[in-house]
């Protein structure tokens, strides 16, 4: 049996051939980038199927469509997965992805919703081993989020031009991922991933809220995972100079350990990474 | 003849139906707003038709595509804005909308290119009158983007959540529209708009370059014709409580006097916006 590489689900239709256009040109989520999404992982195998935190993602993904004033069926949309998931016929690992736009431009109120399942890409599996990084500056204030609801801060928007152009700027620097610094110079996430680092024998993430930082599902399950182990937790905030020991996560990556931070090499311990991976079901 | 609401041009293909999909569910512009975009005014009349500006806007998108690094091909694009404009119906204002991505993620290197034609939202002529507007911060420094090409100040990306929220937040408000503020205290711009303002006897609109602003042909357009004029202008920064008399100006809106801000009456002078709009070519 081939591999899948991409299986769509459109809301209303259900399977549709992956290079099927269902998209037309007014569709806001295209023009505007004025929808949002989440990601999840699925880790498929022959005697069933398992998604990672699923309860956590759909609760992430009702927040961020309430922020930015759009419907969330969650009935619908645990449906259509369900019926994603048992069409899906990939083994291992793939990442699931739940879209939804303000729709068409010309027929308004309509949203365009729909998922795509896709193959884990190899070079995941090379970031797991380790990650390069350099720190570019997100241009606000670590603390300025509080009260400016239009910023979408920690919304998950299809608005992420910039996260992709400092991806962009981070390879062509010679590092595999970015890493945003506020503009007083605080550690706040990379462009795809949050960001952990270890600390007075205790493991640290960003914390969310006024930074504007997403609410890592992954890092969270993991911070969780550790504390039941007996690890001492926190979130807070830590300049990047100051960071010795340090993991990009997300529910795709997994825990990828920083290797080098600027150029700086910082500790990396496998034994250590290992566990971290494993509580965070990786 | 029934007037056209929307015509949709396809780089490859040409003219296709408006409601016809031809966006897959892997397009880096649908999934991150990964992609560049220009509008520009079409006026149509029985006698020919005429694009304001078509020079200056056509730049400005080989610019974004540019620093977004995306290809901007001027002759195939000349060609598909050309055999949109012979196809259109409409008579009277309507949008050319141009939008390239970086294509569908499965099918890395391809490019997704089209056009919308669109003829003008009567709300528009509303505006016109005069637009009530408040002030939102923009959380970035006004001098902030000298140096951090990765924030993609001033280039025209579809990732436009932040604009569309922070619209619907100032109608939500009771206001007609937002005007950016910088978190140091600046008018900026509006989400789809420039700012324009009198002082002293002279014309101003903000400045571009380290601000992040959005070039504004239409600001341009106006200010080297009121220059050619005799009328004093200049390119600055401006707290919004100085404003007194002030406008906000697109391509698609024209010039729209601002009626009041953040609840403070504005002088409206009808001569004048009249003057400025025709300087502009409405």
């Amino acid at each position: 049996m081939a591999v899948q590489t991409q299986l769509v689900a459109v809301m209303g239709r259900g399977v549709v051939e992956p290079d099927e256009p269902f998209v037309t040109a007014s569709d806001l989520g295209l023009t505007r980038g004025d929808g949002c999404f989440d990601a999840m992982r699925l880790v498929a195998g022959p005697s069933g199927s398992h998604i990672d935190h699923r309860a956590g993602h759909m609760a992430r993904f009702a927040r961020s469509c309430a922020a930015a004033e759009l419907d969330m069926d969650p009935v619908a949309w645990d449906a259509l997965i369900d019926q994603a998931v048992a069409a899906w016929q990939g083994e291992g690992e793939a990442t699931i992805k739940i879209v939804t736009t303000r729709g068409p431009e010309l027929h308004p109120g309509t949203q365009t919703s729909f998922l795509t399942v896709t193959s884990l890409s190899p070079s995941v599996l090379v970031d797991r081993q380790g990650m390069s990084v350099v720190t570019l500056s997100r241009g606000y204030g670590a603390d300025l989020f509080a009260d400016v609801p239009w910023l979408l801060g920690g919304v998950k928007v299809l608005a992420y031009a910039v996260n992709m152009a400092a991806s962009r700027h981070a390879l062509a620097a010679g590092a595999r991922e970015a890493l945003f610094v506020s503009s007083d110079g605080y550690a706040l996430e990379a462009p795809t991933a949050a960001l952990l680092w270890r600390a007075d024998d205790t493991l640290w993430t960003t914390r969310t809220g006024a930074t504007g930082i997403l609410h890592s599902i992954t890092a969270a399950a993991l911070l969780d995972a550790a504390s039941a182990n007996g690890v001492a937790t926190g979130r807070g905030l830590i300049r990047p100079a100051e960071i010795t020991e340090g993991w990009l996560a997300s529910a795709v990556r997994g825990v990828c350990p920083i290797t080098a931070l600027d150029g700086r090499r910082l500790e990396v311990d496998p034994d250590l990474t290992c566990r971290l991976a494993a509580l965070a079901g990786f």
